[in-house]
């Protein structure tokens, strides 16, 4: 039987990003902490943990603990963990956390849970809970891991957007290749390619002129005060469609983002219960998938 | 003379987190990236970057990058990269890139100018500058780098709120050290304090239930769907006071973040024109630093 300890001290250095921290949350030393990566290590006669800062789990270190994770669940469903405070790990994409998802979040019969929110692309957070990081995860891949199982959510609809101001500066109503070459865009990060893909789809043109912007809401205020355009979730801009602080650039045109739930097949209760109303929230607020 | 297309590989390795990336925004291979590294630190006698995913640079390849940072600035000043795009890269805590910040970086008579924004704790944010990562950031600390200079913007003024629904639920009217240590509070990240602060002030208390939700829009959508109380910055939520979806769970009680502009003191003039309209807009927005 393996020694649980060992194991919760890995996932600690690897969910806390360092062992000093790690052993601060486990109420150990750090020399402790240490020692028990190493009895770990010694064990698999290999290493579990990259040296790096933040140190990450090799191949062997996640085997490790994705199988601590499904053994919590597991103990969850028996009901052994009741009464202490249960810690869930969820990956998500920045404009569902922004928008969307947090009504889905509250649980009032379940006072026991904590969630730690994990903010990822769509196009990423996947690798997250195949590293064993996250016990839950929404994304855009409908391909479920190995040991998992897969939901469709819906899609967030985006659209794209100016203010006023900004259209009038560049000129930008009517709609023409020319205007848009040299009108900035907002871009929330270098994995973020709707903007790239509008400025292909309506002129067959790349951005040239970028400003970088991780932050929902700051994107959101930035394009408001003009300072780019960019393609926005539907979601969030509602109320500013309504009283004219938002133009839609090219109304027809929008781009999907289809959103899946991704779980492992050893579902918790309170898992399952979680999955079930954030299904009914994003069945509310959400596109059908296309 | 220094070979300046080495140090541009090596803030291009830094800034893209990686050689592949670095390699696609110079337009070079990748190994023509990794032989201008090594041919800075054959030069050197010594390594300029950690090999960690993703690299970093040692103390050695930081004072390089400090010094083309401040050469690239010059140059602006001289005039001769008017015609160019002229990248200003800036770190600004989550919260004020989320309320007050996108207005002020509109500076339509500067077409070349493209931000790459980074969001940073403000505890943290000018280790950044230090590195050479960013030329400017906001951040809460009032003592200038070496070389460095500083401006005070104002204070982010937080006050304690939750939902009408949130405070039935866990019966937070009146206000009590019983109930409070029984209301999950949300946290925006492990360098977040304020809520910790807030406790330990009203009620001598450390929080039992934490959701972390590193998003600010996230955080104020968590809190109004009932997640959990947390503090939140008056900016963000005036116009929940005046409809009733917020409540002050401590009327009369604030914390402030004081918020200070580190820049380099070879400032070039549309940094300058930058810092100028900073800080008009932090005067309106925030309140006096105490």
């Amino acid at each position: 039987m393996l020694d649980y300890r060992l194991l919760q001290a890995l996932a600690a250095v690897t969910a806390q990003g360092g062992f000093e921290k790690a052993a601060v949350q486990l109420h150990l030393t750090q020399s402790a902490v240490s020692r028990r990566i190493k009895q770990l290590e010694a064990m698999l006669g290999q290493p579990v943990l990259q040296r790096c800062t933040p140190p990450r789990p090799t191949l062997a270190g996640q085997r490790l603990l994705n199988h601590l994770q499904q053994v919590r669940q597991m103990e969850a469903a028996l009901g052994l963990a009741d009464q202490e405070v249960q810690l869930l790990r969820l990956a998500t994409n920045a404009d569902s956390l922004a928008t969307w998802l947090p009504q889905a979040l509250v649980l009032p019969d379940q006072p026991q849970l904590c969630f730690d929110l994990v903010v990822e692309d769509q196009s990423v957070s996947l690798k997250r809970m195949k590293q064993g990081d996250v016990m839950a995860c929404i994304c855009d891949s409908p391909q479920p891991l190995n040991g998992g199982a897969v939901m469709p959510l819906g899609a967030l609809r985006y659209r794209a957007v100016a203010s006023p101001d900004f259209i009038r500066r560049y000129q930008l109503q009517p709609l023409t290749a020319k205007a848009l070459a040299l009108a900035p865009c907002l871009v929330f990060s270098a994995d973020d390619a709707l903007q790239h893909r509008f400025l292909q789809d309506i002129a067959g043109i790349s951005p040239s002129h970028v400003h970088l912007c991780p932050s929902s809401e700051g994107f959101l205020k930035a394009v408001l005060a003009g300072l780019g355009f960019g393609l926005l979730p539907e979601l969030q801009m509602q109320a500013h469609f309504a009283n004219g602080d938002l133009i839609d650039l090219a109304p027809g045109y929008f781009l999907d983002t289809p959103l899946y739930w991704h779980h492992w097949q050893t579902e918790s209760p309170l898992l399952q219960q979680l999955r079930l109303q954030v299904l009914a929230c994003a069945r509310r607020c959400l596109v059908p998938i296309g």
